[in-house]
C-alpha cells in the first residue's frame, strides 16, 4: 500500500511558497515518504523469476562500459552537414548527478574533426618572444611537476537558444549541455614559460592546436602565468581524443574555445593574433553599437537538471529538485530555488566542498501539490555576481546577443506533472 | 641541444637527503629544466609530415573511448580458472594521475560474475526488525534527497603480496590496485531506515546483493545511520554493471567487501549473519591465538605510483615523484617522501582539497643523481595514524597476516634508472 501523504506533511514544515521546506529542519530530518511500497507487493511479484539470481554473471572486463539499459545516456550531436567534423555534441545533463562529467560524455566542439594523434610524434613548441625557443615531447612533460584541479569548461555559445523569442522545447542537456566538469591534471604553464624565458615585451600567448584546422586563439600572458596548465590527464586517465589527446590547454573559468585541444604551439607575442574565433566569432554587437570582444570569463550560472524539460512528475507529493551551478569568477556561494516563478525563494543545499570554477551540485526537496508550478534556480558566486533574470540580460545585451547567455532558466510544470521550458 | 643540468642545480636547493628540494622554495619557483629540447630540433623533424595536420579528423561520438594509443591502460584480471566470475581485476594505478578513477578502470571483486540487471525489475527491500517492511524501485529512490561524496573503496585483501617473504616484482597497480576512488551519489541510508521505522532491538543490518551468489555481509546499524548510502551514480553517470548497477551500498572508509553491489536486501537484525565472507574469509589468526574479525576500517596508507616498479628513469636530473594516500579514518594530513630508504624525509605537496576517506594525490620533485636510491612514502591521517614500516606491521600481525596490509611501500632505483619492488 502507498504511504499516506498526510503523514509526510507533518514531517515537512513549509518555509517558501508552494511546498519548499524550511532548510534547517529538512537537514535535521530527511523523512519524506516518497512512494516506497510494502515489501509484500515485491514478494508478490515473485523476484524468484529474475534470471540474474539463477545464472552466473558475465566475466571480468579490462575496460568497463555502461549498462546496455543506459545506452540512451549519450551526447547529442549537432554538426555541419557539409563538414562532418564541424559542430558540437552536448552533455546529457538531465541524465547525470553529482558534479563529475564522465570522460565519454564530456561535451565536444570541433572545427575540423578529431585528429588521431600519435603521442610519440607530437611536440609542444614554445616560441616567439622568448630567450630560448623550446620543444616538449610527452616524455619530457611527464617529468615536470603537475597539478590537479576539478574545473568546468563551458562553450561561450552554450545556452544561446535562450536568445530566441520563444522558449526552445528540448532536454536541458540539448540546450545547456555545452558545459562539463572534470578533474584535469597537467603541468602549470608558468613552469614551461620560465623554461623558455619570456621576453619583457610579451603580453599575449597565441595557442594553436594540431587539428587540420590549426585552431588558434590569443590569451593574455598574465592569465597564462596565473593558473593555466597543459593538461595530460582527465578524470585520472589520459585525455580522450575528442578532448585534446595527448594534451590540451586549460584556462580556468574562461570560454571553452580558449582551452585549445591537441595543443602544439604557444607563441609569445605583444598583441593578439586576431584569429577567426576572436573576430568574426565569439564577438557580438551591443545595443550601443560597440562590439564585445575578448569576453573571456564565463559568468555565474545555474540550472535545474531534475525535474527538467521532457520529464514528468509521476505523482504529487515529495520530489527532489536537483541542479548545477558554476561561475568563472570563483566558488558558488549560494543557490536559491523558487517553484512559484520567482515570487518566493528558498536556499538549496550545496554539495561540499564547493571548489572554485567547478560545478557545484545543489539540491532541494519539493512537495508538489499537483497544481501548475514554475521552477527556477538563481546562483550567487563568492565575488557577489548574481545570475540575472532573462529580461534583465536582454535589456543589457540586446537581441544581437549570442554568446555568454547565463540567465535564470525556468521550467513549467503542468497539472499532469509534465515539465516544459518556459520564460 | 639538451639544457645543462648544472644550470638547474642553481634553481634547486636541497633540504632532505639525495636530491629532495626545500619545499617552500620549490613552490615559489618551478623552474627545473627537465629535458626540453631546442625548438630547432623539432622543426628539423619536419612536423609537416604529421598526417593529422593535413586531413580532417574523425566525426563526433555519442560516447567517447580512450585513444587507441592508450589501449594498454587496462584492468589486470586475476580470476578463478574453475569459476570465471570469481576473482578480481586491478586498477592500473601506475598509468593514472590525479585522484579520480575513471569508471571503466575501477577495480572489481566478484564472487559469481557480473549480473546484467534490468533496473525496471530490480527492487531494494528493507525488512526484519522494522515497523513496516518496504520495497523501493528505481523510480521511487530517484525521488529521495541525494548526497554526493568522493570516496575511495579498497578491498580488505589489497596489497596482500606484501605478506610474502620476498618483494613481488609486479607493477604497482597489479599489487596494490584493489583500490579506486570515485564520486558516489545516492540516497543516505538513514532516510530509508526512517521510512521503514527501525525497531529498538535492531543493532546490525544484513546487506545482500542480487548476483547469483547472493553475496551478503553484516554491518553495524550505527555505521549505516551515520554515513552510508545507496549509490545510484558513479562519477556522474549511473553505476557500471561491474560496480553494482543499478544500486550498491557505500560504506565510507570500510572494507570493500561491505560495499555490497547489486543491492537487493537490507535486513535489520540483532546480530551479524556470520556469512562466509565474515567468518572463513576477511578474518585472520593473530600471534596471540585470537582471530581478527569484523576489521572494518581500512587503515592509513600511501604509495608512490611514479616512479614505480617496471618503470625506468630515462636520465639523471629532475623527475616528479607522484603518489596516492588514503585513510578510512578521515583526511590525509601529511605525506612524507624519502629517497634514501627512510634515513631522511621531506614533506610532499598534497593536492587540495583533501577530502575525508578519499584519495589524496601527493607530489614531490626529485633530482636523481644517477646513483642507486630507495624511494618510500609515509602517510599520516588527521586522526594521527601513521603508516607503519613493514617490519612493524609483521611484528604486530604475524606471518598469518593476509588482510589490511598498509605498510610503507619501497621502490629501489638502480644505477641504470630501473625501478623494482623492495623491502
Amino acid at each position: 500500500m502507498k504511504r499516506s501523504r498526510d503523514e509526510s506533511l507533518e514531517q515537512f514544515p513549509v518555509a517558501a511558497g508552494s511546498g519548499l521546506p524550511e532548510r534547517r529542519r529538512f537537514l535535521r530530518r530527511g523523512l519524506i515518504l516518497a512512494g516506497a511500497t510494502s515489501a509484500a507487493d515485491t514478494l508478490a511479484q515473485n523476484p524468484g523469476d529474475l534470471p540474474w539470481l539463477h545464472v552466473p554473471g558475465q566475466p571480468f572486463s579490462t575496460y568497463g562500459q555502461p549498462s546496455p539499459y543506459e545506452r540512451y545516456t549519450a551526447r547529442r550531436i549537432s554538426s555541419n552537414r557539409a563538414v562532418a567534423g564541424n559542430g558540437v555534441s552536448f552533455t546529457p545533463l538531465e541524465e547525470l548527478e553529482g558534479t563529475v562529467t564522465p570522460n565519454g560524455l564530456h561535451f565536444e566542439r570541433h572545427h575540423n574533426g578529431v585528429p588521431q594523434i600519435d603521442p610519440e610524434r607530437h611536440r609542444l613548441t614554445v616560441h616567439g618572444r622568448v630567450r630560448q625557443p623550446l620543444s616538449f615531447d610527452m616524455k619530457s612533460l611527464l617529468r615536470y611537476p603537475m597539478r590537479s584541479q576539478m574545473l568546468f569548461i563551458e562553450c561561450g555559445g552554450n545556452s544561446n537558444a535562450g536568445w530566441h523569442a520563444e522558449p526552445i522545447q528540448r532536454p536541458v542537456g540539448s540546450v545547456h549541455g555545452l558545459v562539463s566538469c572534470a578533474e584535469w591534471t597537467g603541468v602549470p604553464l608558468s613552469i614551461l614559460l620560465d623554461e623558455a624565458g619570456v621576453d619583457d615585451s610579451a603580453s599575449w600567448v597565441i595557442a594553436e592546436g594540431a587539428d587540420a584546422g590549426a585552431m588558434n586563439m590569443s590569451i593574455p600572458l598574465a592569465k597564462m602565468r596565473d593558473d593555466c596548465m597543459v593538461a595530460l590527464y582527465q578524470n585520472g586517465e589520459r585525455l580522450r581524443p575528442e578532448n585534446g589527446y595527448p594534451m590540451r590547454l586549460i584556462v580556468p573559468g574562461w570560454e571553452g574555445v580558449l582551452h585549445v585541444k591537441w595543443l602544439q604551439r604557444l607563441e609569445l607575442a605583444d598583441q593578439p593574433v586576431m584569429s577567426r574565433n576572436e573576430t568574426s566569432k565569439y564577438t557580438e554587437l551591443q545595443p550601443s553599437g560597440k562590439a564585445r570582444q575578448f569576453t573571456f570569463t564565463m559568468d555565474c550560472k545555474s540550472l535545474i537538471t531534475s525535474p527538467s524539460h521532457g520529464q514528468a512528475l509521476s505523482r504529487s507529493g515529495v520530489h527532489q529538485v536537483s541542479g548545477l551551478a558554476w561561475s568563472g569568477h570563483g566558488r558558488i556561494a549560494r543557490v536559491e530555488v523558487s517553484v512559484d516563478g520567482g515570487m518566493t525563494w528558498a536556499d538549496a543545499v550545496l554539495q561540499s566542498p564547493a571548489q572554485p570554477r567547478c560545478f557545484t551540485r545543489f539540491r532541494m526537496p519539493w512537495r508538489w501539490d499537483g497544481r501548475p508550478a514554475l521552477l527556477k534556480s538563481r546562483a550567487t558566486d563568492e565575488a557577489g555576481h548574481v545570475q540575472p533574470e532573462r529580461v534583465a540580460l536582454l535589456a543589457e545585451r540586446g537581441r544581437a546577443g549570442y554568446f555568454h547567455y547565463n540567465a535564470i532558466v525556468a521550467w513549467a510544470v503542468d497539472d499532469d506533472g509534465l515539465v516544459s521550458h518556459s520564460y
